[in-house]
């Protein structure tokens, strides 16, 4: 038994709340257990100086934490002056796994910019984000066709992402809450598509090592909880799913 | 006839809702309208250097906006690697306020952050900040005093802010909304004890200047919203509320 | 009697020093007592990119201390790498009270940038920096003029700016001095023109609050102060004063 | 055949230098092909502050490349005043690698720096960086234990890394050299103990997925890379090397 | 006949106003024509980290220009949020050079703070912030030793600085204004004690080269100005004068 | 005799070893004694804004060092978030240097960045990093001339760089090594042409000072390292210094 009273292969109850705020092109509040984070898409008219004049478009994230999101009172990067390199690796994780299943041809030379404001904290922040950013991104996407900006569909699959990590005693665990990501000896994050392809993943030995063996195990678990994200994406879009399912026969169907 | 059917005395609807965000010592979601902030109230036992040793304490404040709490996306302070200087004025607007109706003896060598984060922009929002906040670090100094972290009880007086302006054609308004605000010729933000005290008045004229007479119609209809902003305080703080009233009789009641 | 022997309603003794430097299109050396202030306007042959294409001008301010302006030394911001929330506050409040007295359509698409560097400080540094740099302004505006390079008049009023306050014992003062500053209860800046409309009001209880009739009082104090400020602004200026008194027959006359 | 014409599974030229440069307790210069790197390890009596007073030690690393180590000039990061995300990511990995394989409670209250500066660039600089740094830290060990400054020998095993990636036509290729990295579909970098152990696996589909057969083989790759970059360490290391080899009877033996 | 009318060995009107601001503990305006500096000298009771417990002081020294102290206005280095590389040049400069001739040992673990800022500038501030300084450090250490904070006078010998250089048409030149700066071939910084010793000796050719003949020449011309600067401070600091004078029978006697 | 064994009139072993990387357009490793620095010249199709249109060209350079080129590790500049004054005063000493021997219309509308990055030091860094840099853009400048991207040879003379000081008991000295640059009075550093024409002089008296005596037998000194550093840049240039030699006959030939 886990700490929250879960079993080993469950996530913690999901939930998407879409149009949380009223002006972005899309935004959903996300709650994993106690971690809520909003996720605003934003779709600029012009893209990064690298990309001009290439006919196409670009996705960038940022993410961030409120002071007291966390136990512990974090100070405000704006005050610091400069942004952390957790920060960092994590706002780089985002934008490129969006990258991924998205046709950055078919929008033109737009932006999309993914904010990603954690207002509370309890594990797996990130992967939090990059499951409802998709969300956003996709209701964006949607009104930017209705509203003629974008001529076609762009976004080919569905993306989710979770986290799995190696319990000393408990062994192999899916959606670590923050007192099992704490204690855990091994900590990975696994991004994958409808397809259960993977986008990213990064598994890392917090002062530990894990074997062949354990990281099949650990991928086993991801796939599964992927799968149920997706549902629950599926749900939160409604109708709007059905562009996405047009093209791709989910695995999780 | 105001932009959203409010008649010039009226407020837009607001609601309080309290322990919004489960970590912090304080917290709530204010909404007036569609300007909705994240207030959060942090209880640290230690102060800044010029105060050590005297046995008091301090309430410093720190205000920010998601990047797309307004209509246009506003580039992070974080990112900019600065803050800006709205956003100082208003930060050290709110601390002062609040240090105005609190008894800073009675807390102790601890420092009170103050967390203002605007998750939804529509004008006011350091009005709303600052009527929020009070509630934030009133429910902070009760779970002290439980704890007995703190041996008295320290605040004096309800506090609470609203923006009032002029509008050419329509005249003194209470509580602007974000096209009225951009609109008015003079803009008023007025900060209150519930004993119609005035803890900080700042009327700027807009390329636009006002009279003596416009000055006390402003003030007059502040005072009108100062009454309905404290009701709903005390709705909001319940029985705690009672140790407020217990100091003070207050002009609203 | 207060601290330097002056009565509640004096100003303390005031020169302004025109051209004071040489490369400045207008530049003043005031002095409020012990308080001096070199100000400096630049007119510079563009304008913020928000106002490119739209045929008016626009009015900056900066605001700086030298570090033995003071009694203990003051850190350069330059050293630090940031400006002070407090600069920021004061630098805003310059630009923002002198927009408000000139037509920036007449001065088509130009920047005037006022520099305020206080050399010596004892109380009151920003409403001196506001009352000589109206001077430097109108220095440089007539200087604009004669060279051609701005077609009409645009200044249509005096501006001036003094500080008011609350003593525990002697009560409302005008012109406050550091050390009485530093022990006043309420402390209010009034920005107003030779009209005797306001164009900012900022009134703050330092740990204290303010009436309503505590307010007239003040409002009354700043009123016959600022007339005095706009004679000796009017000395200073000489023939030039006749351009503005063209335009509006002063309160002050 | 591959652009450098090797075959897949092999890598390029791999040659360490050790005590390349004279200050630091240990240093060298790795080169895989035509990427280059000093690795220089520096032994401070201190630790950071959430360390202090536990008795035990700290690794930490800082990762740069010379403006010129690239084809293209790179703007150095002290001129731009900041640090780059790639960079952070880069350092915080490297760090995080070094502390799997070492007893931080042998070291004591002990930080030891790690800095890898690339002065040539050509694809993998970050594996390069980890498998010099692990022998630069090791020489810098040994040096600590001959002075005195520990008393018992603290690495338990061998760290290596390696990059792995998917080209379109190519397959899966072990150690991408620049252009392959440039072109690839998938990237890949894995961080092994000599016991085939994982400390970090990090894999990214660039604009582009992987399946979990990819996976697979992309490991099998990295596992023969990281056993011949352990026995290149073991030469470099020569008679030190049996400090490690007395505690683990390594995979590569 | 140079440009504003001097011969080729003659100073321009050099002034020197003791006490010129009234907070530091020494302060003068200097001015060399139309270049204008004041230099307040600042005395803090404690030592940068690297002086500690050493029983000996230091003087670091930091400058600035006003905005408008030029032709065309600078940007402030607070505004740019650094300091740039000609300012910082400058600040060592002045602090290396007052410490050659004051005797460390003998006022402690104090730092002594020399602030130059130029509030008009014609050529030749940094050798006018030197001149002046000098004096302003006086002032404060006899200020120092009548208050008993420091027990024995601790300067040698005097310290002035001049510029001089080379035009193409009209040879070596004493003193260069702004216009003659700016045509100069060779740019050199001389700063002398009054035994006439080199303390610094900075030449530059600006996009030229200069003999070991013009060297010398230049050398000549630098020491005439040197004296007269001296004889000026020696003037301005009246009887304080001759605590330098006990020590050493200036050159300039 | 000096601390390594040297005469006072002798420079330490100096080898400059061409195209050390292969990216830049030019690239030396100078090694004068321990001091090791890698010199970079990368040509660049653009000039800063303010030469933009003038149809000539501009040299840039940039200086740093390694954490641990020293014998204590220096923290780097990017981690500090500022480049500090001595990086500043270096690297625009060797810009301003190299400027002086080139002639920058002949390059047209192109920046050389010269990038030199010390990996070792063991004192005199600057002057390394100018003598070895002077090799670097020549090569760069060969390499445009060939692939035609400069029509005419622009360099006129050689330019090296050497330290001359004084210490308290062994006179003057020639190309001082760390330990005699710690130890002595003065510090100088000489940058002079083929021609024994001075670039630039910097003089300073280390809390010391000296005569004009000691200046002539420091320049003698100097003057006899820069002849035979001259030699050593020509051997390393091989053929190329034809290029140079046929414009001028050296003194040193």
């Amino acid at each position: 038994m886990r700490v929250d009273g879960r079993v080993a292969t469950e996530l913690r109850q999901v939930t998407i709340e879409t149009d949380y705020i009223k002006h972005p092109e899309g935004s959903v509040l996300i709650s994993m257990g106690d971690t809520k984070v909003i996720c605003a898409a934003t779709v600029e008219d012009r893209v990064p100086p690298f990309l001009r004049g290439q006919g196409k478009g670009w996705i960038t994230a940022e993410y961030s934490m409120l002071p007291r999101a966390t136990e512990q009172r974090n100070i405000r990067e704006s005050s610091k002056g400069k942004v952390s390199g957790r920060t960092m690796e994590i706002q780089r994780l985002i934008g490129r796994a969006l990258r991924t299943i998205i046709d950055l041809d078919k929008i033109g030379e737009k932006t999309v910019w993914i904010d990603c404001d954690v207002i509370q904290a309890d594990g797996g922040t990130r992967t939090a984000a990059i499951t409802g950013a998709f969300v956003a991104l996709t209701l964006a996407m949607e009104k930017a066709l209705k509203a003629g900006k974008i001529k076609e569909w762009p976004i080919n699959d569905y993306l989710a992402a979770v986290s799995v990590g190696v319990d000393s005693e408990k062994g192999e665990l899916l959606d670590l809450c923050y007192l099992e990501d704490a204690a855990a000896e091994v900590d990975m994050n696994v991004v994958m598509t409808g397809q259960h392809q993977f986008v990213e993943l990064q598994g890392t030995g917090e002062e530990a090592t894990f074997s062949r063996a354990q990281l099949n195990a650990l991928l086993d678990l991801a796939e599964g909880g992927i799968d149920s994200l997706i549902s629950i994406q599926q749900k939160a879009l409604g109708s709007i799913a059905e562009r996405i399912q047009g093209k791709k026969e989910g695995a999780q169907a």
